[in-house]
């Protein structure tokens, strides 16, 4: 039955906020390995420590690059990647350039995230894509685009525009990407029954904040 | 009189939504450049392209690092800086270390924009402190370490967290930091009784999208 699906090890437990202190971080950090947690996803400021915090245990180091707005050079996220691996990140979501998407500059776009790819050895990499800013048409192509740059995930929001994901999102990424293309839903996840509905329309991966929420009767 | 004080030397004319094209880039520098705006305040993305748009005049391109939460690898906000001045950018708008901010590591704060502004080789370096985040206590330390780091403006407001420019807070950076440090007001500046209210309290910049509507009657 979906509702005794176990989300634990999909999610991607979040601390984003900027005025997130090493307290919240050793919180976050314990939370993820107590429940099972796929990842923790915090700021680079933060990945050595939160490798260390979660030394011994199955959670893997989730950061951000060119967050959240994705307008950088490209030379700057591909040192971003650089310098958050040597910190120890294990995967990285990093944010589609939007105004150069806006500019149908789709080649420009492409290399941007093979370059970060590349940067990433061989790591996880998500892109944002900020589906609330975006048309249909340009969710397709962008989505597209992502695994045409060998990216392993879609992901739909930064938390920090004006909306996450929606169920029509993931079922539009869902059918313009291959089987082996990973989607993560992301913004405003707050409860079970959400997350749950989420998962069937095809999301493969969840980033919260609310993720002891998210696994109530687990 | 105050109320006829030219404003345009002071406004640093911007479009840091991550949706802007280039047709809102070729807007934004020929308004900057017909109104004699001190800079345009773009995303790194648009720097080399907007040098080319405002070539022969006196306004020079700004941009900004580690925006809008701050929260990056100091090595990383060293690359971008270096990044940008390589396409061309002529200030630096820095995003404080909110997180190391929030944990009290100030000597960490200020090592981390000291060598933002030893990357930036001698151009102008604003560091965002995101005063909407902070306590009374913590604009005022963090005001003195902008300055102590060598940079020379501090500068309120990222324009994309929950609040901008207030009298109150220039007022108190003001009185935080010597006469020789720049203050630059930003978000939420819509009209221009407040731009000047915001001058008469010790702005010395203000950041704007509304730049027109601020030098009305000039």
């Amino acid at each position: 039955m979906l509702s005794e699906k176990k989300l634990a090890p999909l999610i991607d437990h979040t601390l984003l906020k900027p005025t997130g202190t090493e307290q919240d971080l050793q919180q976050l950090c314990a939370e993820a390995v107590r429940h099972g947690f796929a990842t923790v996803c915090i700021h680079p400021h933060f990945v050595s420590l939160a490798k260390k915090l979660t030394a011994n245990s199955a959670v893997k180091v989730c950061t951000v690059v060119g967050f959240p707005l994705g307008v950088n050079l490209s030379q700057t996220k591909i040192s971003e990647t650089q310098h958050v691996i040597q910190e120890g990140a294990d995967e990285v979501d990093v944010v589609i350039n939007m105004a150069a998407l806006k500019d149908q500059q789709w080649t420009f776009v492409q290399e941007d995230l093979s370059s970060v790819v590349s940067a990433a050895q061989g790591k996880t990499v998500k892109v944002i894509i900020e589906t609330c800013l975006l048309s249909h048409q340009e969710t397709v192509r962008a989505s597209q685009v992502c695994e045409a740059a060998g990216a392993h995930f879609v992901k739909t929001s930064s938390g920090f525009s004006s909306g996450g994901a929606t169920l029509e999102d993931i079922r539009l990424i869902r059918q313009s990407v291959s089987s082996k293309m990973g989607i993560k839903a992301s913004g405003g996840i707050r409860n079970r029954a959400f997350a749950l509905e989420l998962v069937a329309a095809g999301a493969s991966r969840l980033g919260a904040s609310a993720s002891i929420e998210l696994i109530q009767g687990e």
